[in-house]
C-alpha cells in the first residue's frame, strides 16, 4: 500500500509558514500501518498541480491532498482535480446548503465566491467539513483514492480521524499479513534527551521494538514502536514496554499521547478536591493561560495575578515594600511572599510564583539574564527555588511555567520537588 | 529560474517531526528573488531517491537536498547521487582531515562509518559544515545545481547562508532579463477572507500583481505579490500597492510582516507614554502572555487580574458582591467593574477587561457558549461591548484577546471601538 501526500499553496513554496499537515497526516497513516512513500508540495498553479496529481495517481494507491480549497482564486484545487481526471465539475446541493447555514450561524451573509466551495468533480464524495466552509472530497481514479481536505490544520485534523481513515480502514480490512505495527507517546520532563537515550538502552534493543525520541521544548518525549504478527501480540509488547519505561524513569514520566502537563496538573487537583491560585511575574499571564486552557478549569482554578510593576506585587499580593527594596523583584523573599499572597487573596489550597529575568535586557552580574525564582506554598509551608535557563525569553517562560505546574504536580503526588538539571547552585 | 527542495529521511515520512528545513530553504530563496516551485520528500530508500534526482535535474535548475548525510547505515544521500548521475565515489583528503579534527576538538576518536562522510562524487565541490561532521556538496549536473546539505537545521542554515547561497548570487549575477519579484504581508484583523478579496479584487488585478490571502487566526493576512523589470521598478509597485491596500481598508490592516497584534499596542502605548493593566475571566492569563511576551513589556504594562472566581472579582478587583448576584460573572456590569477596577488597582492609564462563556459547558439560553462581553477604561469614559463567538474554546479565547488589544490599538489611534462581524446584536 503506497501512500503520498500532496500539500498545495504559494505560502508553503514560499517559505511563510511550516507545513506541519504531512507530518500528522503521516503519523495517522502509520496508525494504520500505512507508510508515507512522497511528500510533495506545489503552488496555487493550474499546470503544476494537474502533474502532481497525475503522478500520485500513478505511483500511489492513497494520496492525501491538501489546501487549496478557499473561496478566493487562488483556490484551485477543486479545479485542477476536475482537469486531470477528465470529469466535469458538478454543485453538491447538500454543500451549498451546509454553506449557507455556516454563514447563517454568524449572522452573516454568504459571499457569491464561497458558491464555488460546493463544487465538485463528477463521482466524488464529499467529506462534510463541520467547523469550516470548505467541504472535502473523495475521488477514486483507476484503483488510487484520492482524498482532499482543507489547509487549515484543525479542519484537516478533524477531517482525517473522522472522514477519511474510516475509509481507509474499511478498504483495508480485505488486506492480509502485514505486520501489526502499535506506537505509544510518553512525555517527560526535567531529564535531556540523551540521558533518556541511555537510561532506556537495553528496552530499546529488545526485538522487534524502537524507540524514537522527539525534544518538545520544555519536554523530551518517547516514542516506542513495536511490530507483532497480531494486533493483540503488539498491542501486548507494547503495554509492557511502556511499563519498564515508567517504572525505570519514575515521575520524569508525566503523561502520555496528547496530554498536557496542566491537564495532569488539573486532574490531580480535582481528584483531590484542591483549589489552586498563580502569582506570575516573569511569566506574564503563561500559568493562568494554560491552566484555563483545560475546559472546565473553574473547577479547581480560582485565579491569579500578573503583578509585572513593583506596586502591583504590593497591591494585589500583599508584598511588602521593604523586602522588594532590599531584595529586589527576583529574589527569594518575593517570590515566597508572592506565593503566599496568591493563596491568601485568592482563598486558595495552594500557590505557585515565578519572579525571574526572561530577557533581552534587566541583567545584572548579581542578577543575570536566564535567573529565576519560583515559589509554592500549601499553607503547611511556603518554598522556592532557584534556576538559571540559558534560554531566549520565549523558551525561559516556557521552562519557569513547566517548572511551576511540574511542582504542583509532584507536590499533589507526593514526590520530591523538582528534577531539573537547571537548578541553581546556592550561592 | 526553477527552484526544488528535496528532504530525505524516515523520520518526515512518519510524520516524527515537522520539516521546518523547506520553509527556511524557500524563504531565503526568494530572498534572491527565486521562486520555489516544488517539494518533495523521500524515505531513505534508494531507488525512491533516485527518482527523486532524476526529476528534480530534469525540471529544475537548482534543487537544494538535505538529509541523509550522516554517517549510520540509513544515510544515503552522496551513494544516491552518485548512482543517479553516473559518477564515482572518491575520498575527499581535507573532509577526512576536518572530520577527524571535529572528534579531537571534542575529546573523541572518530568512528569508522564517519569515514564515509568525507566521500563525494567525482566532480562535486564539497561544501564545509563547521559545526558538524558532515560536510556538503555541490554538483553541476547538465545545467542543474544540486545542493546537498545537513538535515539538522542549525547546521543546514548556516551551509545555506554562508556556502548556498553566496554561490547562487554569482550564478545570478551573470543571468539577466530576469522579472524581479518583490513581496510584502499584510496582517488584518476583524475581516473575512472572502470580503478581503471582494474588497480588494481590482487592486489583484492589476499587470503583475499578485495578492494571496491567508488565514491565521484570528487574523487574516494579505500578500501582495509584484513583478517588475528592476528591483526598483518593483519595489515602488509594490509600496503603491500596499499603500492603496492600506488606504482601502483603513483599520483593519494593523501591521505588516512579523509585527504581532501585541507589538504594535505595546510600540503605540511607548509611543504616547501611556500605561496598560487588564483584567481576565475567559481568557485566563492570555491576554497578560500576549503582552509580556514583548521584549521591555514592563515599560507600560503593570500587570493583569486573571480572576476565574467570583470571589477572586470581589477581592483583587473591587467588582461590588450585588451586581455579580443580580447579573452574573458574564455580564455588561461586571466587565465594566472589571476594567475600572483593573485601571484603580494597578494604577494604569488604560485597562480592558474580558468575561464570557468559552465552553464547551457552562452555557444557558440567555447566555450561550461562545458569548464574551469585552470592557475598556481610559478614565474618561468605561464602555464595554457584547460578542458572540461560535468557537471551540482555544480559538474563543483567541478572539477574545485580539478583539481587547485591537480596542487597545484603536483607541490610542483614535478609531472607531471595533470593525467585527461578531458583534451581538443587543437584546
Amino acid at each position: 500500500m503506497r501512500a503520498e501526500i500532496l500539500t498545495i499553496g504559494d505560502e508553503l513554496l514560499r517559505g511563510e509558514i511550516v507545513d506541519s499537515n504531512k507530518a500528522f497526516l503521516s503519523d495517522r497513516l502509520l496508525s494504520l500501518d500505512i507508510e508515507t512513500r512522497f511528500h510533495a508540495s506545489v503552488r496555487d498553479d493550474p499546470v503544476d498541480m494537474e502533474d502532481a496529481l497525475r503522478r500520485a495517481a500513478a505511483r500511489s494507491d492513497i494520496t492525501l491532498v491538501s489546501g487549496g480549497l478557499g473561496p478566493t482564486r487562488d483556490d484551485l484545487t477543486i479545479e485542477a482535480l476536475a482537469r486531470t481526471f477528465g470529469r466535469r465539475l458538478q454543485v453538491d446541493r447538500a454543500s451549498l446548503e451546509e454553506i449557507k447555514a455556516f454563514f447563517a450561524r454568524f449572522g452573516r451573509e454568504m459571499a457569491p465566491n464561497n458558491a464555488k466551495q460546493a463544487s465538485f468533480p463528477e463521482g466524488a464524495e464529499v467529506l462534510p467539513n463541520p467547523i469550516g466552509t470548505a467541504p472535502g472530497c473523495l475521488l477514486e481514479e483507476s484503483g488510487t483514492l484520492l482524498f482532499c481536505m482543507p489547509g487549515v490544520p484543525r479542519e484537516l485534523q478533524r477531517m482525517m480521524d473522522e472522514q477519511v481513515l474510516p475509509r481507509i480502514s474499511k478498504r483495508l480490512a480485505g488486506a492480509e499479513g502485514r505486520p501489526v505495527v502499535r506506537a505509544a507517546l510518553l512525555r517527560t520532563f526535567g531529564i535531556g534527551e540523551s540521558n533518556l537515550d541511555e537510561e532506556l538502552a537495553d528496552i530499546a534493543r529488545e526485538d522487534g521494538v524502537s524507540l524514537g525520541f522527539r525534544t518538545a521544548f520544555p519536554d523530551n518525549y518517547l516514542r516506542p514502536v513495536v511490530r507483532g504478527d497480531t494486533a493483540s501480540e503488539a498491542e501486548t509488547k507494547l503495554a509492557r514496554i511502556c511499563d519498564a519505561i515508567r517504572e525505570r524513569l519514575g515521575p520524569l514520566v508525566y503523561g502520555s499521547d496528547a496530554e498536557t502537563m496542566e491537564e495532569v496538573v488539573g486532574g490531580l487537583l480535582r481528584e483531590r478536591g484542591k483549589t489552586l491560585a498563580v502569582a506570575e511575574s516573569c511569566t506574564g499571564g503563561l500559568l493562568g493561560e494554560r491552566i484555563t486552557a483545560v475546559p472546565g478549569a473553574s473547577d479547581y482554578f480560582l485565579g491569579g495575578a500578573v503583578t509585572y510593576s513593583d506596586r502591583a506585587k504590593v497591591a494585589l499580593l500583599g508584598v511588602p515594600e521593604q523586602i522588594l527594596r532590599e531584595h529586589g523583584a527576583v529574589s527569594e523573599p518575593v517570590v515566597l511572599a508572592m506565593a503566599e499572597g496568591a493563596r491568601e487573596r485568592f482563598g486558595a489550597d495552594l500557590a505557585v510564583s515565578t519572579t525571574g529575568i526572561a530577557g533581552p535586557g534587566g541583567g545584572s552580574d548579581e542578577k543575570p539574564v536566564g535567573l529565576v525564582w519560583v515559589g509554592f506554598s500549601d499553607g503547611g509551608e511556603t518554598a522556592a527555588q532557584e534556576f538559571e535557563f540559558p534560554l531566549d525569553r520565549s523558551r525561559h517562560r516556557m521552562a519557569t511555567a513547566q517548572v511551576a505546574l511540574d511542582w504542583v504536580r509532584r507536590a499533589l503526588l507526593g514526590e520530591e520537588r523538582v528534577a531539573l538539571r537547571y537548578l541553581r547552585r546556592s550561592r
